[in-house]
């Protein structure tokens, strides 16, 4: 069988803990998978450790089709900031890999010519667009929450990459001024407000302000030793002052998106990453406020704003798609 | 002589005081212009006085050329946000206008098919990206400071228009969401702090703490008399505190562009409006800013910030060359 001419792509999603490749036909079906754990170095190596292991699962889903490497186009999503050329050029959470070019080591390792790199919200918005949560829209932004905020930027279907190929990076927007210090540098980004840790610092905030008095006593009467994690569990259960909290969080979420609105004017956005099972909870909020935040609301069309459809495999598909395309 | 076939096109641009129409060659030289007053009611009128005065210009600018208005494809710039259709949805600075369909409104005037609408910082970023500042660069942010900040973004030499047509209406970005209250209904806008208006309410602020103190003397005393004009004065004929004061507007005009590099990450950023002889104090502490203001600001290549090279005519012009291309 020569998956060049079956239509079948293979996409890889590397994340800071874990990798995930699929394969999948042309229709997004996935017809095989693998995964393993990121290689956890810190120190600089090039690329080598993350390229042995990202090749080993590309090998091992090309052993289950029976094919060889060279007759599946390859798609990878990376955590970070790519230039044009594909060089990994910052990533906080697979800082082994910095500087490296992944896609010439697998092309080496694979024996292929056919590797595309991309950013691994991009990958997400690519799926997300073509297979999920905003099939039909062309103007889509992609939002992911999780320790931080990623984003993926599609305008007439088409990813933006910037002239560097740094776009989308809408979680060091600056919306407060005087807010808390980001590990990029600035105070007060977006994903202070609007992420998986920022649910956490705000948690500990309002505890000190005497709210979420069950968290509080359930953490032993100590507020700082509240996690994001007991306020999104408590959320789900029902609790009252943790449903504030998030409708908080959700209020934060319109403020970015009202943001990007005025510069990029989106059909849809579409919310995903890391805290899926909140992320109804963030929605509802969100869309409540975004009207009033968004300049002129009341004479523009609404904004859709919906959940994610893909789940934690949106990245891997997308970048499956992405390989069918010239790079 | 046919200006089809000759290749000269006419383009407006329409202010909130004045209107300028501007006949071009294919290289964008003048060939003749025209100006008027806008109509100044505030009563919606359906666009009817605004294309009168509009057609008037137009035909003025024929009647030098010795050809008929039908025989030259016309381009509009107007100042608010402009559907795909061509309807002004929010114009503040045009309020009789506002709802209309000033490309319809003209055909029937002139009796033409060829009338493209735009958005005025879209056709000033045209402009300065074919003949002029940013020439050389497909991803260009045009950032014009007047009263407000209006934007004109284009990817890959392309306008970027957005889902409804309302994209690069970038003043509207919240940088302090404590700031001072936008007429748009939000709090801390960018426009707040880096446009004309920003430069008066951050030296008023200013005098209140003590500082600018000739003009605060100049004033009589009162700091809340200080207008921007005095600052910007102050601060050409070379007074170090009104410098100082530019150099704060400065940071900020290199805090929103840092916010915009994230999103859509340009090569090139361009600086005009109304403000032209103040931006070069205002773009060497921006360009001294901005490196630190961005995401990874050491390991991307630099964003290009410049002037304006077109001044005023750039809307007219952009507007010229908007009217050649099919809409």
């Amino acid at each position: 069988m020569s998956l060049a001419t079956s239509g079948l792509s293979l996409g890889v999603d590397v994340g800071g803990t874990k990798i995930l490749a699929v394969a999948c036909d042309p229709s997004g079906v996935e017809v095989a998978s693998s995964q393993a754990s990121s290689p956890q170095g810190t120190a600089p190596d090039g690329g080598v450790a993350l390229a042995d292991a990202v090749a080993e699962v590309v090998v091992d889903v090309a052993d289950q089709l029976s094919v060889r490497p060279t007759d599946i186009p390859l798609g990878i999503g990376l955590p970070g900031m790519l230039t044009l050329d594909g060089i990994l050029a910052f990533a906080p959470n697979l800082r082994n890999a910095s500087g490296s070019d992944l896609g010439a080591l697998l092309a080496a390792r694979l024996r292929t010519t056919s590797v595309v790199v991309a950013n691994d919200a991009d990958c997400a918005a690519i799926a997300e667009q073509r297979l999920g949560a905003a099939r039909g829209h062309g103007d889509v932004i992609m939002i992911t929450l999780g320790t931080g905020i990623g984003g993926g930027i599609l305008l007439g279907g088409e990813l933006l990459r910037g002239g560097h190929g740094f776009a989308g990076e809408v979680g060091h927007m600056v919306v407060d001024i005087d807010g808390p210090a980001c590990p990029c540098g600035s105070r007060g980004c977006w994903e202070r407000f609007a992420s998986g840790s920022a649910v956490g610092r705000l948690a500990r905030e309002a505890a000190h302000a005497g709210r979420l008095s069950r968290l509080v006593d359930a953490a032993g009467g100590d507020a700082e030793s509240i996690r994001g994690e007991d306020v999104t569990a408590a959320a789900l259960a029902g609790d009252p002052e943790a449903l504030a909290l998030m409708d908080e969080v959700g209020w934060w979420l319109a403020r970015g998106i009202a943001n990007l609105a005025c510069v990029l004017d989106p059909s849809c956005v579409v919310i995903g990453g890391g805290m899926s099972e909140v992320i109804p909870l963030l929605i509802a909020p969100a869309a409540a406020a975004l009207p009033e935040l968004l300049e002129g609301g009341a004479r523009r069309p609404p904004v859709a704003l919906v959940p994610a459809a893909l789940g934690a495999r949106a990245g891997a598909l997308g970048a499956s798609l992405l390989a069918r395309r010239p790079s």
